[in-house]
Order: C-alpha cells, then structure tokens, then sequence
C-alpha cells in the first residue's frame, strides 16, 4: 500500500476525532462517519476531516483503512450491518477497551475480504464528543494491538506506522487474552477504586474544602460514561473480579498492618510502593 | 501586631521551603531554621531567607511567628527541647497532618507565654527537600485551620491572613477531631489506596506499556515517604481504619453487581459517581 490512501473514521466523537486530527497532517484523504449530521458539520466547519457524511454505504467502498471509533456493542453492529460494503483487502481496526468478546465475534467473517486488526489506543478524558478532540491525547501514549492466526504482517505493520504516525510512543502486540489480564489491572480496576472512592464519602463535610491534588488525581475517573464502561466492566468480569480481589488483598494487609500498630510492616509496604511506582515509566 | 514580623520557619524541606518563599514578597523578615547546614547554605544561596541558622536557641527569641514544618514526632521534640526560648507572646503554627494526638499533647503548655495554633497545610509532591519547593504548591490550595479553648482571635486571625498571603485559597476552621475524620478520607484512604493498587501488580506484564493517565495519576502517590507517613497513618489509625471498611464495601458493592451482571446496577453506580464527583471544586 502506498504512501496516499483513503482512511476512514467511524464514530467521530473524541477518540475518533483525535485519529482524524492526528491523520490529517498527513498525505491521506481522511473520510469522518457519524450518525449525526452535527458532528459531520463540526467536523468538516473545523476541517477535522476532509469528507464527511452520516450515510457509510456511500464511502466504504473508497477507503482503505477504517478505524472504528465506536462502543464495543456498536462496532459489532456496525460491521453486521455494513460488511458487505468494505472495499476488497480493506482493513479495519477497532478501537474497543476489551477484546476477547469482539475477537472471537468477528471470527465468523474470516473468509471475508476485509481484515480485522484489533487495537486499544490507551488514551482518552473525561469528557465526550468530538469537540474535546485533541492530538495531545495520542501523544507518548501506549497503543496495543492485538494480532490473531488471521492477521499479514503487512497489515499490522501499517496500522503500526499509523500508530506511530498519530503520536503513540508504545506500540506492542500481545494476545486478546494477555491484553485482557493487563487492562482489567491498569484501567478497570483504576476506574472501579475511583468509583468506590468517591461512592464512599459519607457527605459529612464539605469535601471540596479538605482535599490536595491526590484526591482530585485519583477521582478523575470516577466522572465516568456509564454506558461504555458498564459494556467494558461487564465484558471483561472474569480478570477484573480478579484483580478486585488482589487489590482488596493487599489493602487488607495495609489495614492489618495499621490496626496491630505495627509501624515495620507499613514502612516495608510503602517502600515497596514506592520502588514499584519508581519503574513506570 | 504590626505589619512587620520577624517569621521562623523550623524544618526547611518542601514545605518549609515553600512557606519561606511564599512570604519573601511580603515586609516580613524570614528566619530558617534547620538540622542541616547545607540546608541552610542552600536557602542562603536562592535568598530563600533573610537568615539561616542550624542553632535555634541563636534567633527563637526575635520571633513572632513560628511555622514548624516538621514530622509529627519532631515537632513534638523541638518544642519539647525549646518551648522555653521563645519570645513572650509567639505564636507557634504546626504543620502537621493529623491533629488531635498534638493538640492533646501541647495541652500541657497551655500556661506557657506562647501560643499554638493548629494548622495543616492541604499541599505537597512526590518530593523531598528544599530544591522542589515551589509556591505554585500552595497556590489555590486548601488550609485548615483547627482552634482549641486557647486560642485568641487574634492570633487565629493572623495565621489566617498570613495563609492567605501565601496563596492558599479556602481556610477552613474546625475541630480536631472533625479534621481527622475527613482527612482520613481525602487524604489517608487515598494514600493507603495507591499504595496497595501498586503493590498489587502481579508483575507478569510490563506495566507501563499498558498504562494510560489514569493509572498514572491515581499512583503517583505511591511513591510515599514512609517514615512521615507511618507517624501519620498510626496516629488517625482508628478513623483511617473506618474509611478502608467504608471504601471496601463500596468496593465489594461494585464487585457484587459485576459478578451478578447486573448492568442497572453498574450504570447507577457510575451515575452517582460521576455525579459526586462533578460537586468537588
């Protein structure tokens, strides 16, 4: 595939508005999809993208590569509905926050001409709609992929260099199981204890005036879009009931700890804490 | 007392530090007071103070104010050694993070010439030592202040406006026993959560390939100074040691509807969440 290609972008809200900004410097001819006619005009009043339109039939024939910028239960509609209308050896990536579930769904359209790479742009805020869209979110961030028995070489290397190209610094590829395991740790169960966190003020004090920034940092998330994540939670229950329960596990440790009054083993657990955090990068 | 002060600060690591800049830009004269000589050469050096000193008998009798940035058991310890040096009338702010043990404690002063009032600083970083102080610490942050039987209007009044005028933005007054009640939650939960979320990596990925913002932000403060904090946490244990049950059960409330797959349940979660979290300024 050469240099110029036609890059569709389905779903043009802040992730799928940030692939569009972030391609746009480039020389591909960037296409934006939306069901609503708004985000199509905000798009193209903006020049977000070059072409846009809320009818897919009437482009998916042009484009080479589409990114799937949608909610886990709508990327599978979508393609169920729109598979027919692909461009032969086209290729698809997802951009879904688990992928076992979708992985093993689309293994039913393997003898199709189009190819699924499926990826996770680890990146996001906590606001929706493609207004909020902005490269910075792509910028040194981690980008995964996920490959399967299906997938060229060719292919998950393009979507590689578009990666690359869109700001990500860390681009790996690991199973849809593997990717599963790590994400309930670094993303679900982050979202889960901010969720709690908050959940659990008892609303006996005005919090506003007692916090720092670490409870603002680690309660960001939990201004969270219900609909996706509970697809995401609920998709992923197996490893993040898991890592719920090793979390629990070693907050009961700290908690043992502080009740026997026992100030070496709180010391040991912080500097632990505080050589593992040191590695992240 | 006038608009001229002769202010010490005991202890000139981050958050001394930061009060010795934050009031340069006032007409107050600002002693440093430290254990370490090269601590002291240091805020010589940036003109951090008007004058430095590792021997306190030397200056506590020219001041008015004392904010002693130290330890809880080193705060203790300096008054301890040098309660009878101070200036007739001097008013001696604290710093420390939990408060009813120091209140208890210095009740025994209580016929001294000096006067204590009780404050706790909202603020920090990730950071040891004079070099990351910074005013941009205090800048907009919380200050609480917690007043006892003792305590004059006055000097209540004074500490209040020199908080002010290094940039703090609320200054609450309350007790206690209330401060340490709502700081086990916004500050020590917290803590104690990012702690055990770190330690609860299993290992088997390199996490930092798989990690976005928010793992970031709620784990910063993993990396924790572990002998302040275990004076900290042993000190609040019983309040702390509430608000981990109260978290869990928050927890394990998330955990339930997970397992259940009960998406209603999940998404009102996420609602009330979301909606917590939008009340905090």
């Amino acid at each position: 595939m050469g240099d110029f290609m036609n890059i569709g972008i389905v779903g043009m809200g802040l992730i799928g508005g940030t692939y569009a900004k972030s391609l746009r410097k480039y020389p591909y001819k960037v296409y934006g999809i939306d069901i609503k006619e708004e985000t199509i005009t905000y798009a193209l009043e903006n020049n977000i993208v070059d072409y846009g339109t809320i009818d897919p039939k009437s482009v998916l024939k042009n484009l080479d590569v589409i990114f799937l910028c949608l909610y886990p239960k709508d990327t599978i509609k979508f393609i169920q509905k729109y598979i027919p209308c692909f461009k032969k050896d086209a290729i698809i990536a997802d951009a879904v926050g688990v992928k076992r579930k979708l992985v093993d769904y689309f293994e039913m359209y393997k003898n199709d001409d189009v190819e699924f790479v499926y990826t996770h742009p680890i990146a996001g805020r906590e606001k929706i709609g493609i207004e909020y869209s902005d490269e910075a979110i792509f910028h040194n961030a981690n980008y995964v992929i996920t490959p399967t028995k299906y997938n060229n070489a060719e292919s998950l290397n393009l979507i590689e260099t578009l990666a690359r190209q869109m700001g990500f610094k860390n681009i790996t590829r690991i199973s849809d199981v593997e990717h599963d395991d790590i994400i309930a740790f670094t993303s679900q169960l982050t979202h889960a204890i901010a969720i709690s966190l908050v959940n659990s003020d008892n609303g006996m004090y005005d919090t506003s005036l007692f916090i720092g920034d670490s409870y603002k940092d680690l309660t960001r998330i939990a201004m969270i879009n219900e609909n996706l994540w509970t697809e995401l939670f609920l998709q992923n229950k197996d490893f993040l009931s898991k890592r719920i329960a090793a979390f629990e596990e070693k907050l009961d440790e700290f908690k043992e700890a502080l009740d026997k009054n026992d100030s070496e083993k709180l010391k040991k657990i912080m500097i632990h804490s505080t050589q593992k955090r040191g590695e992240i990068k």
